[in-house]
């Protein structure tokens, strides 16, 4: 039956990737947000904007090791005739307690701490004889070892004008001001400014919990012993890992066997911990395709609810199922079982699906346009969208493997996806096509 | 005292930026590899070559789901003139005991099941009437709704040549070749690779645990109350992220107070967990720079052990210590404590030697050139190799906020840093200059 004489309505029609992908993601919405911690919050995306509840720094404070004086007790002052000044005692960073540096006077001061009162100006410890009486030192001597380096007297060699090597209250930002606005993604400096401004909490999207299960009786446990008609699960841990490098929290059930009843059970189970559900095989035309027997029974059964079976106009991937289930209409993507058409699904849908429920903006992987470089023209049949396996080096993709989608150790090799639209039935090398880069 | 006029040797030497990294990763080897579950060891590096124990697929299946049968029995069938066959019964993917197939029969047969013995070929259930004695069909009823599908009497439509919509033993991988390299980095694709061929566990260089402390009395946890003198802690949660991000797991223990003894006392507590330890604050030239102080006594005494303080030609980070510390010579990085020349510091030295005890190859940020955007020129002194912060877009960079070291709102509105050479005094807008995309 060609994919032409299909109805265009119901379950027998073919549906695009376009289609299947718009549809999916209209029924998907960001997770609630919830309140974490910091560093538990790390790749999420910040719910509200974030306003700075104190100016930072929040006092001035010195930027350098040195000594904090007053101007006009060292105007003039050279390496040949120094300024001298008493010592006064220490401000140490975290000081409280000030000091007041008085004419004639200095007090020791520490990057970070706080310019004490009456001083106007820091000089740093190398333009000063350190307190030793004799020429330019290059730091000061541990407090721990020697301590009559608070006291004492200080030759300074040369001059500053006021607040020289002092960070003013507020000078990187000012209490009221936008610190970050919602949306944004939480890397290592936003995290930085969180904790700057004295949030240890924040609000943001979680990560989604990922449950992937496969489907198939010839499935085995690798390690373990290979009989007569079975191969090992790898789809449960590619998809899983997938899921991780999407951003999400993945769990692996791994396979479960073509029984419709161990299948719903097992997905009943396992719903109290997904925000999202993933499974592969069973979703064709054979008569032990248990997904699509199994979950037209659990389907939720409200309106909007349910999980629909689909061909795409698509390879590999034509059989996809999605929808929702359980009292929480929890999102299900049912993948065909092919291993390369298992992980090719996931990149073009479920990936979306993932970064959509994290609230993030930018949810697919890169494309790109590049060369066909190849020995001979790519050929396939019109009507469906191809997704062949490459290498992508600057500008040039190279196909890796076949297109049938049992070739894992091909996709293990590649980097990208090289996209052959559905109406084209060959392509020359030479020619630029669209890639999708799996980064 | 200039640059100039410092001594070429020891401590008060003043080393470049490279000469700096390079001193460092002479020293950091990648961490002694372990045997890790698939899915543990995602993102690491793999150390031997991993050969297939066993070809892929293990045996001949279908493709499809369909009707096993010989080629000659279905020798210029049509839609017209069908071919009737004997459906025997079916084959289960995962079945052992198979049926053979004699002339005139056709066992029933599903995607990924063995091709039974007899048959020569494998037709889609699309090119039969699915045993129901109309027209074509667009799939099989399942089994457990419709038992009796497996047997009666199937009209195929269309001939098949030998071997159609069967996958050869072997066509994926073939027992004894080569599945993955040495040093390949374990993504998705390979951990389906790997399980794929039976691989449960595999050899590869685990993840480095890096532990965060920064130091400074001044320091105050996010969410408590600010005193007098004090700020908010961000480099341990910076950092903490920043090691995660580079691939480590990361260890925060907070931050510490000016005390050498609580220090050393630290340091020493958490190098049981430690493959690589990271401080901030207390390595400049001031009387209360306790890391300093307290690492020349933990220091490593063997040869080669021992952490080493420095002065960098280099703006943020100029001040800098690194060795190793304990009876197991653990890496120790001590950055400066301004958030800023930390987060610089860490991006140009600790990520490369994280990624380095991974064994990665690819230890450093990626680098290109990007024309400066900027109202008027950026100056500098000379002698020292400036990070600015920039934002990076299609191939122009636009500084974010100025060149103080405590400037962290800016630092969050990054994403990149613009290098600006040692020569160089002032960049005008237009000039091409080096960036670090900072990812």
């Amino acid at each position: 039956m060609s994919a032409a004489a299909t109805p265009a309505t119901g379950q027998d029609r073919l549906w695009s990737v376009d289609e299947h992908l718009e549809d999916i993601l209209a029924t998907v919405s960001p997770l609630e947000p919830i309140e974490l911690q910091l560093l538990d919050a790390q790749g999420c995306v910040l719910v509200d904007d974030v306003t700075v509840p104190v100016s930072l720094p929040p006092f001035d404070n010195s930027s350098m090791d040195g000594y904090a004086v007053r101007v006009a007790d060292i105007a003039g002052a050279s390496e040949e005739f120094p300024a001298a000044l008493t010592v006064i005692g220490d401000v140490a960073a975290g000081a409280a307690d000030l000091l007041r540096v008085g004419p004639g006077q200095a007090a020791r001061i520490m990057t970070g701490a706080p310019l004490p009162p009456g001083a106007e100006t820091v000089v740093p410890v190398e333009w000063t004889d350190g307190g030793l009486g004799g020429g330019p030192v290059t730091g000061m001597r541990a407090r721990s070892l020697s301590p009559e380096g608070a006291f004492g007297q200080v030759r300074v060699h040369r001059p500053a004008e006021a607040r020289a090597h002092v960070r003013a209250k507020g000078s990187d930002v000012q209490a009221g001001d936008l610190a970050l606005t919602a949306g944004t993604v939480l890397g290592p400096p936003q995290i930085a400014l969180l904790a700057a401004i004295g949030r240890g909490t924040v609000r943001v999207r979680p990560r989604p919990r990922v449950v992937v299960l496969s489907t198939g009786s010839e499935l085995v446990q690798p390690d373990e012993q290979l009989a007569d008609g079975q191969i090992y699960d790898s789809n449960s841990f590619a998809l899983t890992a997938a899921a991780r490098d999407a951003g999400a929290i993945g769990y692996r059930v791994g396979a479960v066997a073509d029984d419709a009843d161990t299948l719903r059970a097992t997905i009943e189970d396992q719903l109290v911990r997904a925000d999202l559900m993933v499974t592969t095989g069973g979703v064709s035309v054979g008569a032990y395709d248990v997904v699509k027997e199994a979950l037209s029974a659990v389907g939720d059964t409200e309106e909007g609810g349910g999980v629909e079976f689909r061909k795409l106009a698509m390879q590999p991937g034509k059989p996809q199922g999605f929808g929702s289930i359980g009292p929480d209409h929890t999102p299900l993507l049912a993948l065909p079982g092919n291993p390369v058409s298992s992980y090719v699904s996931f990149e073009l849908f479920v990936r979306p699906v993932i970064r959509t429920l994290m609230g993030l903006k930018d949810v697919h992987r890169p494309r790109t346009r590049a060369v066909l470089q190849a020995d001979k023209a790519l050929t396939k049949a019109a009507g469906r969208r191809q997704f062949l396996r490459g290498r992508y080096t600057d500008g040039t993709v190279t196909p890796v493997g076949g297109a049938g989608s049992h070739l894992i150790a091909a996709l293990a090799q590649a980097d990208a996806l090289i996209v052959v639209p559905e109406d084209d039935t060959s392509v020359e090398p030479g020619t630029e096509v669209e890639v999708v880069l799996l980064g």
